[in-house]
């Protein structure tokens, strides 16, 4: 994990030195300041790996790529916050309850377009075909966000258009992340598709893994509220599944507790569970989780490079899976 | 103007082959929407026009570009009319009070991206310098609309400061537009640089030509309802002036009628032309015009080509401009 570290000091003091002017300063210090909430960063820890998978050389030339892709992700955080009504992000306050509705679209505006000022500080032989990934991804990441709008006003979800949403709002971001890295290391065709193909396989596996410790993972270790999902009716792995195999029957009481709060249902999340519990859907969701996991890594296996250059990108997968290889 | 006429069809035609998908429909409608309301296609015609200027043979190639120019001023319309809550674009609601706020953060956000998908589509030796122009443009444009944001809740505003709002919110867009022909025809930089400067010159001397005719516009032919910046006590190129030129006695005056809507005071537009009138605003005003399209027409007339190749765009001007030259 040592490189990891370097690559991400290297991030963090190229990031120091893009330039975001004083004024005007409600454009950009909504912006200095949703950068400042950090995060961990992995995006554009992927792009460098991906660069330094190909050509170790050449990881310098991928920290504006890098950049680029941290800003679209902000951007995306900024206004998926106003179209959530969302009060926090990371624990502090979203740009626009700090600032207002309209600081936050222009703001994000804003930051969108100083992401494709990065990518005009690429390699300018390789921009061409790093402008293309971008804004392909970047669009199907708005689609993404708007089938999950979608879906919130819809009564049921099939699981396949459940993790094509989440393809497409959080994981192809993460192939774009690597390949982007290989483009810049004039890695050939097959092995940059094999790259984005890891990428987007394991950020479902890593959504799906979410869903799954809402509900069933350590209070302790997990970051949110256990059961948050339920108690917000959130559409889930769990929840389409639930909704694909529940009986007639239990449809009755499933309904009946999508329709409480915990006010009136105090045991709405056991409840829930129970039905979880009745349908093995736990187990029929990791199994998807795995599903997704082992294509990831079989895509990895298969760019032809030697495999010790792929042991960083197996290890950062291993502990975003929280696996033990 | 006949070749105008070709160039706009031209543009037309390309425009219905750009693929917009059928879902997700509230990402995709707005934006097929917004690009029905058409306008005058102003901003695309001048990227072809800046092409042909150097090199008729080229025009086809720029084709994409006058898509991104036209996509990316539509992109901030839909984004400016949500936080100017406004209900009407010409004539027509608004993508924000058609659908909702939400529809119309995410459609503009993913049309933004389709002017990016537009630009990669040009000649590819071209792309960077393309990128690199419509970027510092683009949150040039931001920039404006925040300063534009700002001056509202300010008692007052420079001269200087306005017309540079103006500059950022609506002109270097046309500047870039000429520009970013000039660079698909291969111009060289001094020949690229003077059109841009044309374009920034001639959009101010338009704004505030705008300006004055809000107030002294002929009703039958002027789009608006004249009087309507005085009634919503808009800074325009006349407000500002007066500012800085009234007297102590009459800035009581002034403050008074600011303070006043219609319903109470049905005299305001009237007084407040009396107060032009005392101070010849509206004399100094026209001068300001004159100056910057004398500017814009010195601009133009350095280019080293033959004169009668510049005889399209002087005549594009004058019509914009009301001239008889």
């Amino acid at each position: 994990m040592f490189q990891e570290l370097v690559h991400t000091k290297a991030f963090q003091s190229y990031l120091e030195k893009v330039d975001f002017p004083p004024v005007p300063q409600y454009l950009y210090d909504p912006i200095r300041y949703i950068l400042s909430l950090s995060g961990k960063r992995i995006r554009p820890l992927l792009v460098l790996m991906g660069a330094e998978l190909f050509d170790e050389s050449i990881i310098e030339q991928a920290l504006p790529a890098s950049a680029a892709i941290e800003f679209f992700h902000n951007f995306s955080l900024i206004h998926d916050d106003i179209m959530d009504v969302a009060p926090l992000r990371r624990g502090k306050p979203t740009v626009h309850q700090k600032w207002n509705g309209n600081v936050a679209i222009l703001s994000g505006d804003a930051l969108l377009i100083k992401a494709y000022q990065e990518l005009a500080k690429c390699p300018t032989d390789k921009i061409p075909a790093l402008l293309r990934l971008f804004n392909a991804t970047s669009l199907e990441v708005c689609e993404g966000q708007q089938y999950d709008m979608d879906f919130e006003g819809r009564a049921s979800v099939t699981e396949s258009e459940y993790i094509d949403m989440i393809r497409l709002k959080t994981s192809v971001l993460l192939g774009c992340a690597l390949q982007m890295g290989a483009i810049i290391a004039g890695a050939d065709d097959r092995s940059q598709k094999l790259l984005y193909d890891f990428g987007v396989n394991l950020g479902i596996a890593f959504q799906l893994q979410d869903d799954i410790l809402d509900v069933y993972g350590n209070p302790k270790s997990f970051g949110k509220q256990v059961g948050g999902d339920i108690l917000s009716n959130k559409k889930t792995i769990l929840f389409v599944k639930l909704q694909e195999l529940i009986s007639l029957a239990d449809q009755k009481e499933l309904t009946y507790l999508l329709g409480q709060t915990i006010d009136v249902e105090p045991g709405k999340v056991d409840k829930m569970m129970d039905l979880y519990a009745k349908y093995d859907i736990q187990t029929l969701a990791i199994y998807q989780k795995e599903k997704f996991t082992t294509i990831a890594y079989e895509k990895l296996s298969a760019i032809q490079i030697p495999s010790d250059k792929k042991q960083a990108l197996f290890s950062l997968a291993d502990a975003l899976m929280y696996r033990v290889r």
